[in-house]
C-alpha cells in the first residue's frame, strides 16, 4: 500500500475534541438565546445550483464562489472554445452546474420563496451552517466557517430592529463578554447625505468609499473619492459627517439639523430615535450604543438601519457581527414585498475573542467521570457490567481496554483528565474490595466490591 | 431584478423547522449516548485533497466523489490532450484538486495520521458530519446526507466490539425502538470458508458475491459466482454454509465444525464466543444478536468481526447501521500498527424508521411558550419590557411585530403551536389589567397589570 503524507487543504481546519468542546459551547449559547427570542432553526444543502447563488455578491463575491465540478462524463460539455478564447469564467461555467454556499442570507431568500406557502409569517429562523469562500488562506481567514444568522421577515417592525440589539445582548451577557460596542445607522441616512451633498447619482461609490473610513481614514476616504470623480465641493461639503462629536442623541441631532430639509434622511432619523428610546427602556447589559454616521456595510441589499458590532477595546480585531434590514431581497426569488431583518455573529472572531480574554469555562472538554483500570478478563467482565449499567444511567465511564501496565493506565486517564479511576486488581478481588483513586488529589479510599455501583455512581 | 426560479439541485434537501426539530432530537440522543461510551467529537473538512480520498473506495466509489472546480485562472491548466483522447476522468483531474468528504471513515484516519503525536490513544471518537456522493438520487438516498460514527483505534481489545453493541442498545434504547437486530459474523471465518471450498484466491469476489445474499437469494448468489467463473464444485461445497439452523451458539457450532481444521477460521470462531459470551452477561435491552455466516459488508478494508443492523420486522428498509475491526486503515497515511473498530448510524434511515413507528416526542417543535400579542406602541412596548425580563432568564418568548387584526395574531399563534397568548389591549390597559388566554383550551383569565412578570413566568 503506497502511503500518502496527511494534510489538509489550505484554508481548512481539523477540530481537535478539546476545541470543539469549547465551539459546542458557544454554538449552545448561540441556539438558546436565538431560541429565547422564538427563532426556529432551518438548513438548506450545503450546494446551491450556480445560478441561484452568482450575481447576488458583486464580481468579487462571483469569483470566491466554489464550484463543483460536473460529475463523470458530464465534464465533456466543456466549452473548448471558451477556452481558447481566454474566456476562462465562461469556460468553468460550462463544467459546472452547483455551487457551494457562500452565505446563510441568499439560500434562506431562496429558501423563503420557494417554500412561502408553507410558512407561517413573520418567519423567524435562524440557521447555523458552514459557507466556503476562495479568498486567498491567511491568519484568522478561513475557506471553510461557520456562519450564524437569525433572521425575521414578513412583516416590517422597528420592534425587529430593537430585538436584534436586545439579542447580541444577551448572547454576550451569556457568553460574560462585557463593553461590546454596536454601532447604528440608517442607509436612509446615508441616502439624505449623498442627495445634501449632490452625489445622489454615485449613492454605491460613496457608500463604498465611507465604508472605508475605520480602516484608510478621512484622508484616505476623501482620496478614494477624488479618484472616483467625486467634486472637491461635494468632499468639503461632506467632511463634517466625517468628524461629528457627542453621545448618541447629540450626534443624531446634528445630522438631522444638517438635513432638515431632505425628507427620506428624517424618515432614517425617527426610526433610529425609535430604537434608541426603546432600548433605553430596556437597559442593555453588556452592550453599549453609538451612532456612527460613517456605517455603511459592504452588502448593497440593505435598505434600512444597519449595524456593526465591535469587541471590547484592547481587542485587535474587526466586526464580530452586524446586520441590517432588507427589503428587497427575495424579491431575486421572484417574492415581492418581503421585508426582513437579519443579525449575523461572526463564529470564529467570538471564538477568538473568549479565547484572548480566557472566557470560556474551564470544564468543557472531558465529560468521562471514571475509568475502569484493565487487569484481565474476570476483573474486566465484572467492571465491565458495572460500567454498562451506569451508562444506562447518563453516567458517563470507560473500561481500559487492555490488561496493559498501571502506569499507561493511569497515564490515559490523567492525559483525557478523567477525574477517577477504579482498580480492582487480583489482590482486591481476593479481598473483595476495590479502590477508587482521586486523579486530581491522589487519594485513594477503598469499598466492598459490592458497594461498587453505589460508590461509583456518586463520583458524578 | 430578474428573478430565478428558486428550487435545489436534485438529491439535496432543505430542512424546515418542524423536520429539524426531530433531526436534532435524533442527533442529541446519539451525542448523549456516543459521550455515555467517553467518545470525544472531531470534524474534519468538508473538502480533503483529492489524493487523499481517491482509491480508498474502488472504482465505483472513485466516481461517486464531487470534485470541487479549481478557482479563477487555475482552470487554465486544463489536460486538453487528455479530452481529445477521451480520457475524461484524466481531464477531470486536471481541472480540481480538492473533493469533498465522501464519508467519515477515510479523514478519521487521516485525522489520526495527520494528528498522532498529539492524540492520546486509544483515542475514542465520534463524527456527525455531512457526506457527499454524487449517486444517483432516489428514494431514500441523497447527494447530501449526515453520517454519524462512533470509532476507536490505537488498541486491539475484543472489549470494544462488545462495547459496539452495547452503543447500539443504549441508543436505540433511548430512542424506545425495539426489536433491533445485530446480523454479526467475522472476516476471518469468511477466510476459512474460501479456503475450505478452495476459493481462496477469489476472497473478494467470493465475499461481494455473498454480502448480495439477502438482496438476491441463494440463486442470485450462484449465478454470480458462476459468472466470477467458481466451479461448481466450489458452489457445490459452499451450500450448506448458505442455509445454516439454529441460534447463536448452534449456527456457531455448527460452522467450527465444518471448518475444524482450518486455524484462520477457529480464531474468529473464538472471538465471536467471546463477545457473545460478554453479551450475554450484559443483557441487551432493545436488540437480539444474529450470527450470519453469510454476513460480508461491502468494505474491504474490515479484517475481523463485521456487524449489521436491522430495523424490526415488518419495515422494509435495509440496514440501519453497521460496523466492524479494521487493521490496516491508517496504513493508507503512513502509520502502521494502529488497530481500529467503529459503528456507524444510519442517521436518515433511523429518522424514516423512528416516524414510520411514531416515535418522535409530540413536543420537540416549537419552543416559544408565550406570544404577547401587539395593540400599538403603548401596551407593545409594556409588553416588551416584561418580554426582555424573561428572556434573559431563559423563558422563550415573543412579541407579535405590528398591531394587525387580533384573529391573525391568534392565527400566528395557532400555526406556531404556541400555547399561551398574553392581551394587554387599550380596555384593559386602563383597568389595569392582562389577559392569559389558553390556545389549547381556549380558556382566558384575568389578572392585575403589575403581576404580569409573575404571571407568564408561572406558564412555562
Amino acid at each position: 500500500m503506497s502511503s500518502v503524507k496527511p494534510s489538509i487543504p489550505k484554508g481548512t481546519r481539523d477540530f481537535s475534541p478539546a476545541v470543539l468542546a469549547k465551539r459546542n459551547y458557544l454554538k449552545a449559547q448561540l441556539i438558546s438565546a436565538f431560541e429565547n427570542f422564538g427563532f426556529q432553526p432551518i438548513e438548506t444543502p450545503s450546494f446551491e445550483r450556480s445560478e441561484t447563488l452568482l450575481g447576488k455578491y458583486g464580481d468579487e463575491g462571483d469569483r470566491l464562489i466554489f464550484s463543483i465540478l460536473n460529475s463523470g462524463d458530464k465534464v465533456k460539455n466543456a466549452d473548448l472554445k471558451a477556452f481558447e478564447k481566454g474566456e476562462l469564467a465562461k469556460f468553468s461555467h460550462s463544467l459546472s452546474q452547483k455551487a457551494l454556499r457562500y452565505d446563510l442570507t441568499v439560500p434562506f431568500a431562496r429558501h423563503v420563496a420557494q417554500y412561502q406557502n408553507d410558512i407561517q409569517f413573520p418567519f423567524r429562523r435562524y440557521q447555523m451552517q458552514n459557507v466556503w469562500r476562495a479568498d486567498r488562506p491567511q491568519h484568522g481567514r478561513f475557506q471553510e466557517f461557520l456562519q450564524c444568522d437569525a433572521d425575521v421577515v414578513g412583516e416590517r417592525s422597528l420592534w425587529q430592529e430593537v430585538e436584534g440589539v436586545l439579542l447580541y445582548d444577551l448572547v454576550f451577557s451569556k457568553l460574560k463578554l462585557k463593553e461590546v460596542k454596536i454601532h447604528l445607522n440608517h442607509r436612509k441616512i446615508l441616502a439624505g447625505i449623498a442627495q445634501c451633498i449632490g452625489a445622489e447619482s454615485k449613492l454605491i461609490d460613496f457608500t463604498v468609499a465611507l465604508d472605508k473610513l475605520s480602516k484608510i481614514g478621512i484622508d484616505g476616504v476623501v482620496n478614494e473619492l477624488q479618484s472616483k470623480g467625486f467634486s472637491s465641493n461635494i468632499i468639503k461639503r461632506l467632511k463634517p459627517f466625517l468628524s461629528l462629536d457627542g453621545d448618541f442623541e447629540t450626534q443624531l441631532s446634528s445630522v438631522a439639523n444638517a438635513l432638515e430639509n431632505i425628507e427620506i434622511a428624517q424618515e432614517g432619523i425617527e426610526e433610529l430615535k425609535f430604537i434608541h428610546n426603546q432600548l433605553n427602556k430596556n437597559p442593555l447589559n453588556v452592550i453599549s450604543l453609538t451612532f456612527d454616521v460613517t456605517l455603511a456595510r459592504g452588502l448593497n441589499y440593505y435598505t434600512g438601519i444597519i449595524l456593526e458590532v465591535m469587541p471590547p477595546k484592547g481587542i485587535k480585531m474587526g466586526s464580530i457581527g452586524g446586520g441590517g434590514r432588507y427589503d428587497k431581497l427575495t424579491d431575486f426569488f421572484g417574492l415581492k414585498n418581503t421585508s426582513g431583518f437579519g443579525v449575523s455573529f461572526g463564529f470564529d472572531r467570538i471564538f477568538l475573542v473568549l479565547e484572548e480574554l480566557n472566557l470560556f469555562p474551564d470544564t468543557l472538554n472531558n465529560k468521562t467521570q471514571v475509568l475502569f483500570l484493565n487487569f484481565g478478563d474476570e476483573s474486566a467482565s465484572f467492571c465491565f457490567n458495572q460500567l454498562t449499567k451506569l451508562r444506562v444511567q447518563d453516567f458517563q465511564c470507560e473500561l481500559y481496554p487492555n490488561p496493559v501496565k498501571f502506569k499507561k493506565q493511569l497515564n490515559y486517564a490523567d492525559q483525557k483528565s478523567i477525574p477517577y479511576v477504579v482498580i480492582l486488581g487480583s489482590e482486591e478481588l481476593q479481598k473483595e474490595i476495590f479502590i477508587v483513586k482521586n486523579m486530581t488529589s491522589g487519594s485513594q479510599s477503598e469499598h466492598p466490591i459490592s458497594e461498587m455501583l453505589q460508590v461509583v455512581k456518586q463520583l458524578d
